[in-house]
């Protein structure tokens, strides 16, 4: 496996993976009519998405269930892998990392999500302190009052070593990236657009110093224009990143609402930021109160609703750990409890459990399609969690 | 029965009753130790007051459950009955109405608290469009936005018909009454000192007006000095008064919580205005929306909520309508069917039944004890609803 890494100045870095890991997923990524969950569907049924293009004869695409004739068609036809390359050249020139669902570094909390990317760009890095992270987001035309209570909610968070994510858009969203840097605190921001673009033009240097000092992300390609209609989708990874969604001033026909939205149906906290009646910049925030959002004056507010998932993740709790079927093979076992410890090649594998190479492989993927081990890109194996 | 009226400028009045009916009211209401709770026992127990002070041996008195002994005895010998005629000359004098808790005039939602008073000193007139009312309370060193939240929300539910329940204070309180009477609606002010006192000062005018055009109640002596011991107990009568109560502006001590506490034992709606995160004067009011109050933007939010104890009342759906044991005696089923579509004086069913006059006061006191008959002073009965 070839593997290099981009170091960044606060000296975390992602590991830039080989063009031809990265190519499948990106093919995958330009499948048309193939979203998130056909792309779940396909990665695992078939482990990771080189397998999707290589290892399987066409009609084992068509029996995973709920995947379109269409989108079947697509796959087996796909050609465009000069364009794959391409892409992957334009990243490397760029200094983008991409990120594919399958590698170690794509986001756990986005990777649980029902319609993940494929593939996300990245200028600059995340690190592991970032899966605890709070979206905060609200109208490109806010008030100075919203603001100001961005800024003050974004202090507060990332003085708490909270990630801050929000949309890199005019108003609230720059006001929390600001202050968040201020306070010498991680940030993320998600665009609606290719990650290389700072949009809008008056947020230039705010791009430069969230990519040095967090992280960029897009699942656009590189180029993509900021177009409308990409707004809603990139506000999914908004909420799909974080633990809860503060939204600070939205009229009622915010895109903010459609965060606070996705952050529902991802099971994310839903936080809304009281305002004065009669101003419409308040009203949808109003109306998410109404329908249930935790109203927030401080940021003891925010992390008073999100401290049980914290201290459930810092004691191990998580949901039921897999287990073995009861009448699992002697392989199984003995593949099983090796990997619980630690991640393997499956050529280690192969050499610390003496067992046949058939045997290894066949049984490395019943796991796998139990749900039991976890493939990276690589054949890296692990206990799945 | 001795009955005149007061009349007032917009045609309701009040019935006054003669100085027998009201004076064991005003007696009880002046009994140590004997709260609304203790008096409901011995109404539901005996009937009336009158009962309570002549009709029965001090024996039975010890008979009702949980009145503390030393109750009991402040019963047995009380003694200041010339101080009851003087209150009732002093009401007179003044143009009051005395409405005891067992008077026809006495507000039935107010009946229904845990805690109600023996006796409501009322200046100004209830009319039956009364019992649609809600409170708008809130803090006296209230905020240009407060005030004009208040007056908006006042006028709106004064021009759907609601009337306006307050307390007269100063800042939300006034603002509220001044709207409800501008727009041509009925207002009610309680007072946490005898009801003659237009306090503060500055409300004097306010004071006469919502006396002209609605009503002044407070349950405390005439001359009582406005003190602030009785303003939390003045404050269930707001809340017991109304459909709901609204906050509008509230420091963390004010005691527009406590009416709001008071309004969620009595099951009314709790509705809160919110205000701009770091104003302490909305504090108050996000921490209620926090515990579950409705964020309150419009006079619709609130009609929403309580439209549907409106439209039960309008189709005329009633808690289970009483119904006679299947053993009644047959006087007891004349008398209730007699009774059920009129209110019928002592000796008007004595005549229309044919029945002994013994047979008939023994059946009208079993049924009233059994809670479906009521005795309106003047020992007029109907059937209990």
């Amino acid at each position: 496996m070839i593997q290099a890494s981009l170091s960044f100045e606060k000296g975390f870095s992602l590991p830039v993976l080989s063009q031809d890991e990265c190519a499948p997923w990106l093919a995958l990524a330009r499948v048309k009519g193939l979203g998130g969950v056909g792309l779940k569907k396909l990665i695992s049924r078939f482990g990771d998405a080189r397998a999707v293009f290589s290892l399987l004869a066409p009609s084992d695409l068509a029996e995973v269930e709920g995947l379109h004739r269409d989108v079947v068609d697509e796959i087996v036809g796909f050609s465009d892998w000069a364009e794959v390359d391409a892409e992957i050249g334009r990243a490397r020139t760029a200094g983008i990392a991409i990120v594919p669902f399958g590698a170690p570094g794509y986001p756990e909390r986005l990777r649980m999500i029902a319609d993940p990317p494929a593939c996300l760009y990245i200028k600059g890095g995340l690190v592991a302190g970032d899966d605890r992270a709070v979206a905060i987001v609200g109208s490109r035309s806010s008030s100075d009052y919203g603001r100001r209570v961005a800024r003050d909610l974004a202090r507060g968070l990332a003085s708490l070593g909270f990630t801050v994510v929000s949309g890199m858009a005019r108003g609230i969203d720059g006001a929390a990236h600001e202050s968040a840097l201020q306070a010498g605190g991680r940030t993320i921001a998600v665009l609606g657009s290719g990650v290389e673009r700072a949009y809008p033009a008056e947020h230039e240097l705010l791009y430069r110093r969230i990519a040095a000092g967090g992280a960029v992300i897009s699942e656009l390609p590189i180029g993509t224009r900021p177009m409308a209609f990409n707004f809603p989708a990139r506000n999914r990874l908004i909420s799909g990143l974080s633990l809860g969604v503060i939204v600070v001033e939205a009229t009622e026909k915010s895109g903010s609402l459609i965060t606070a939205a996705s952050a529902l149906e991802q099971g994310r906290e839903v936080f809304a930021v009281p305002g004065q009646v009669g101003s419409s910049r308040s009203r949808g925030a109003h109306r998410l109160i109404r329908q249930g959002a935790k109203l927030v004056e401080t940021v003891e507010d925010v992390v008073e609703e999100i401290a049980p998932q914290l201290s459930a993740r810092a004691a191990g709790a998580r949901p039921a750990a897999p287990e073995l079927a009861a009448n699992a093979s002697a392989a199984a076992r003995t593949i099983f409890a090796l990997l619980s410890d630690s991640s393997l090649h499956v050529d280690q594998v192969i050499e610390q459990t003496g067992l046949p190479v058939s045997r290894v492989l066949e049984t490395l993927l019943e796991l796998e399609l139990q749900g039991l081990l976890h493939q990276a890109p690589g054949k890296i194996y692990s206990a799945a969690r």
